[in-house]
């Protein structure tokens, strides 16, 4: 049912505001997407509080499963900014004062670099830097881990340094067939006959309720356009001959209120 | 830095349409505020695809580690629907169709009661019923085990059921220093002072940028309310001293939109 033969990546959370509820997290649904162009499975999230030890066995457990680890948080110059300390420590390389943050730095803030400030500066040996479009302090690569701020905008910017350095597998694509006004229950059975037929391709069903009515919509996910086009149309068949007709292959979006179950 | 010496829970998220970027989970923000109101402190999230390895061994994880956890997602009709085997198969416990469960899928679909929504009235024995004030089938508690519904609504309105059952620790309480127009840079040291002199609280630097200008909003958490008052007392007079001197206390919100680093 599922198509994670392929290059898988996680993304590390870093920060008590997500875990207090006091802020919604934006950045797991962006790095998700840009993952998914670049043809990189993003297989598991993990969200984590500002705490040394627990930073740390995270990165040891992701980035040994994984192809890529990616990190939000942590970053900035404050005492609770603790990611570059733990990625340090779990690559076994020391921190040291990048000249080349330095610099951004001392142009930043030519008056005010505070020794917190100057903290941003510090990544561990052998780091590629990782561009940051706005200005500030970037971001870094060492081993298999990205490490990325936290401040959503910022860490939109630093995709863009991301995506070359991925080895992707074949991009997944997905196709969506709508079915207005029929539930999940009705369309378990057919569903499940087709995607069992097809083990390369991911099948899942979300329900959508609006003012205007309900439904479901099928995704289906693979990295082969041809058995992923063939499938659609089985489906379709399959979910006719169950005597469900209203159905919409590629529909326009319908803001979909469910996530699952 | 950390008050975390009380009742902990963690959030276990279950669904590809959150990893594929496809939705955007809002279900861990509205549990995150809803366990710091019970006083149980939200230590960590996970979010995983809908694969049975996987699920099972983040729920293995878990559940040994924290007083409780909690799924959000898989308990639909569909193949992907898998929470309540996964949830069964750790608690050792096999599932049974629950009789309440059965009714109330009865008498929502009458005439179209198929095997595949059937299947969302198994439960593992043993199992106490999470109320679904929407109607539809409940979610279950099993061990130190919550099962609730993927969609936001249900989510929330499981909760309701949910509240009474934890037996929580003592309420962390926040309040908020602002610093408006001063970045993180010039706040970290005196910030880290105070922090280091109250361990017992949480103090964290959320940055804002908004067309208005910038700052800083400095979160301090704790379970002790005149520990609490003295120390943003405390922050305030050690801000002042280093020469930073727009100060408001519990201010009206503004729209962060940083999260971290």
């Amino acid at each position: 049912m599922n198509a994670t033969e392929g290059v898988a990546a996680a993304v590390l959370i870093i920060g008590d505001e997500i875990l207090s509820g006091r802020t919604q997290d934006v950045n797991l649904a962006a790095i998700a997407s840009f993952l998914a162009t670049h043809g990189v499975d993003l297989a598991e999230a993990r969200i984590i509080g500002d705490e040394r030890a627990e930073i740390i066995a995270a990165l040891r457990a992701l980035r040994d499963r994984y192809d890529y680890v990616l990190t939000t948080g942590g970053i900035g110059p404050t005492h609770d900014d603790i990611t570059a300390d733990c990625v340090a420590e779990v690559s076994e390389a020391p921190l040291y004062e990048h000249p080349e943050i330095l610099a951004i730095l001392e142009a930043r803030w030519p008056d005010e670099l505070t020794p917190a400030r100057r903290r941003m500066a510090r990544v561990p040996n052998g780091s590629e830097l990782i561009k940051n479009p706005l200005g500030g302090p970037p971001g870094f690569l060492i081993d298999n881990v990205f490490v990325l701020a936290g401040v959503p905008q910022v860490m939109r910017g630093m995709l863009s340094d991301v995506g070359w350095r991925l080895k992707g597998g074949a991009v997944v694509m997905s196709r969506t067939v709508r079915v207005d006004g029929v539930g999940e229950g009705l369309i378990a059975a057919p569903l499940e006959r087709v995607a069992a037929a097809h083990p390369a391709l991911s099948l899942g069903s979300y329900p959508y309720f609006s003012e205007a009515g309900y439904g479901s919509n099928l995704v289906l996910r693979g990295r082969d356009a041809d058995e992923l086009a063939f499938t659609v149309a089985e489906l379709v068949d399959t979910l006719s001959a169950s005597g469900i007709t209203s159905i919409l292959i590629d529909p326009p979006a319908v803001t979909s209120r469910a996530t699952s179950g």
